[in-house]
């Protein structure tokens, strides 16, 4: 249906560490133009000043944005400001993949215009992806979790409760300038924080864990830590089991067996270097010994940059418009 | 009984990232005199070319050691080349301390000559550390973990299994060269090694926790991870509860009020930045929302080097001796 | 003529990096309480919430500091801000160290109440200091190309221009959240900085180093690096020689034998890693080949929190009060 | 001349850290099939095991690599151990190119077969590459420093002595496990090595400096110092001008104006980030005020395993086969 031989893309947000990801990987892009690409505080600077690749154009504030001039308009605005640019989007009927945590999980406040959205876990949502108008692009630690857990899921195999403990580089956490993610206080450290169930993201991880388990869906405990690295996400996913499983990585290799983004370890766990500078989710298991219910051990790593932001988003926008959904990535 | 105003001590391989720790604290210990260290690849070379404040004393191989020339000698050879050496010290009737794993958990296979050992963590055993001939000093992460882990299960509230997700720093892992501890192999990643039940510290964890239990004791899963850090360890560790706890973090407070190498934290979790350069075990704890069975995150912190090593052998050093157990310690 | 059993200490900007290592030292300095310690921010915290081991008090505001009540207070607050209060200090009759660059150079524009202040670099200076009612504490870079640079230009050796490469860690910088010192920014980075003689510590470098030449002193270069990691500064210099020298490490030898804090390496170059932690300034040398103009490179290591800014500070205070100068420091 | 449409490469020394890093490149470049690829160790393991995208080709001995089937070879062995191999290739008449020092200089004592080796400093000598049947490709420190200079040495610009202060991640010293190289002795430090002008790399540098100084080369003084990050370099150096420059940059903007792995930053110096992922090396420059001999300090950067090694062996290649010089390169 839409197959467009070169797209416009916009990019609201162009100067944190999402959006200057993203920036890359479209600069590189063989089929995409980029139309434009925002930012309120760096208004004037040039794009190429971001990204070396990119074109010779300026940043202009979002209220200047030609939103109705691009194919595809890309979010990396933060969480609760992007979407009033979402609207605008849509009111000029251009398509949109949100960045932001706002749109993930619809509910009763969900406004009617945004009723639509599609949740861009491209693996799991693929056809919907393809025709959907508006995209939100799923957050970094919900994207490896999901894609971890979906092959016990689907199964009825997993128990709970199912302790995800999640471990993320500092990129995670934006680019403002905060006291906490100085130099100085990351390095030589690490920690839990919104430990205890209270982070955002466990919504977005219940709701997509749900869909998958049909009625049996287990508890989660998903406790984010903070890494002295810049990018990567690592989860140590402890899962009881309805049953042991004698081939404990055949839900995987079966599941994953085509996809592009997906890579099942056969005789390893996968470390955050696995994952670092590609667009894959990095899977492997192994089983518990010595207890008395089974239990599997699932890791997973991503780039919380690529898989986890802007790599899925143009793994997104490729289906989008109609192109091989590897177009453009590394 | 033992009550000595000076005593001499002899360090067993002291060219490790433990040895050398040891020898900067009993360098700066003023009731401390340092007999001999030993090293058989630097032997020859000066005591003050590994630490600074230590003596003008050469390196000498084991065999040329004075054992018997010293009231205490502490090993920290490596697991399977300590207890030979052990041995020898009480042949000739010094007491001794090991930092290696072989004698920590008693079993048909230990010598007749080691079977009165104590495990020497400090805070649960201290009378008898303090009468001790021999003291197998705790691994790092059963440090942490059975401090942190002791309160519940001393009051019978903890449930199985009990998640034990740690991460240490590489001085863990020790100086030897190995191409997985270069620098270009650890920065910017972090990944689980020995998962599914298999490390060596288990037995270990599980002899305490048993002791502690009382016929109760939760089964455990325990997870290491290699953090890119140089020294520290932190323990995420999950709890099913038997029940709800009002005050979650009054175990902790009520036993360890009067511990001065116990910090539990009341607003907060605890980092490794909180523990590094201590000899503390700084914990705190959070109830999980939106779980059926009641459980607790307990978060506990230490430098592997001190309380995890180094730290608490001089604190079982001093209480051999007679002395305050924070003698020439930080 | 100062000699003080204990002595009530103020502390002016206690929260920020330098500030918390000044607390760190006063906590466990056998002959000081600590009077008050100020922050604008967190007046009303605890302490003991910055460094554990100080008492139990709260930060108050500058304005609330009870200046009149010490014998000595010493402020860490930032450049420009410092002098204020350390002329309300002077004028209620209190003796102050300052750790701010105002009065490092005293010009035509030093106010008269500060015309008396002494340049607290303690082995240069130190009979002044013991006198001294205000101390301007050195820069971090000054302290240890100042006393690199010492024994040639005494001795009337060095010749121009010599090149001070010097490389700091982020702590150099202070605390103040900035998007360029975020971990992700400064991690497997490495670049200059006010390059080309714009630096602020050059005027403080010109200064020491024409009085301790004797009208023959050489000319400058001066460049800082940010280094990846949090403490310790590396200064690689090199001199242009009158003559060649028959011992190159004979100046250092020499002046330093029976100096505390410094310490001069026979057989290797200096690390950052042999300095931090230590209130040393660890100096090698090595002379170059192969160029027709002998030259030699001088290497100066220093812990820029405390032998480039608190650890100095005690020592000088140690002076003012009559006490030992290497009291209450590592 | 020689004009492929596909060429078959085969990689000798494929596990260190440039072998798996040419593979890499080597694995995407749209003109190249991996012929074969040596380990001495992991012989027998999969190619894909060292770089996901690689084929799934078995290492082999380099006994049993068939240097005949391909059409150029490329070594990235270690200094000594390559030039045996590259001569069995010239034997076999195939065209090389060696990553080893060895034959950068030629001497009395270069072999015959070797006489006719080309420095493959590709700015430098692209048409003598392009014919080429051996290539020498230069070392990391020496590729930085020669094209941050070569514009002033061939205006006769610059006078002695040059100070090239050099900083380099880790993957420069070799994936070797060595002690110095641990995680835990790399973190947080910084320090000079082979300083007083007794690095191998110098013999390469003044042999290409005195080519393009057409007689009045300057002397050259060159540290080189080991920075906590993975790759990347950064080239502090220090130039003594015969006369100021009014535009200190036009020597590089003219010379490099359409070079395109060469960027010259107008407004600012650059930083290891800068360059690191990338091709290029990233030049700025700076005069020095207050000093009597005019001075400029330029600050070149390069990411030590692609245009320091693997990228420009890239370049070297691209150009023998008669194809875009840009191929294949990011």
């Amino acid at each position: 249906m839409h197959n467009h031989a070169i797209a416009r893309v916009g990019v609201l947000g162009a100067t944190g560490y999402t959006g200057r990801e993203l920036l890359r990987l479209l600069a590189d892009h063989p089929r995409v133009r980029i139309a434009f690409a925002t930012s309120e505080r760096e208004a004037g600077a040039c794009l190429s000043s971001l990204v070396a690749a990119a074109p010779e154009l300026p940043l202009v504030r979002a209220d200047d944005a030609p939103l109705g001039d691009c194919d595809v308009v890309v979010s990396c605005l933060p969480h609760g400001e992007s979407m009033v640019w979402m609207e605008r989007a849509r009111a000029v009927g251009v398509r949109a993949i949100d960045l932001a945590a706002d749109l993930r999980v619809p509910d009763a406040e969900t406004p009617a215009w945004a009723a639509e959205v599609v949740y861009g876990l491209t693996e799991l949502h693929r056809a919907q992806v393809a025709e959907a108008e508006l995209v939100a692009n799923p957050g970094c630690y919900p994207t490896a979790a999901i894609l971890a857990l979906a092959p016990l899921l689907r199964r009825g195999l997993a128990r709970g409760p199912v302790v995800i403990n999640a471990a993320s580089g500092v990129t995670g956490a934006g680019r403002a300038p905060r006291a906490d993610l100085l130099f100085a206080e990351v390095a030589e450290s690490f920690a839990a924080y919104a430990a205890g169930n209270v982070h955002r993201h466990l919504a977005e991880l219940r709701a997509q864990t749900e869909a998958l388990g049909n009625g049996s869906t287990p508890e989660l405990v998903f406790t984010p830590h903070l890494l002295p690295i810049r990018r990567g996400i690592l989860e140590t996913i402890y899962v009881p089991l309805a049953e042991p499983l004698d081939a404990p990585l055949s839900p995987w290799l079966d599941d994953y067996a085509s996809e592009p983004y997906v890579r099942v370890l056969k005789d390893r766990l996968p470390s955050v270097a696995d994952a670092v500078g590609t667009n894959q989710v990095v899977i492997g298991a192994v089983a518990v010994r010595d207890v008395s219910q089974p239990m599997l051990i699932v890791v997973a790593a991503i780039d919380n940059l690529l898989k986890g932001a802007a790599g899925q988003a143009v793994q997104n926008l490729n289906l989008m418009l109609g192109w091989a959904e590897t177009e453009g990535l590394p």
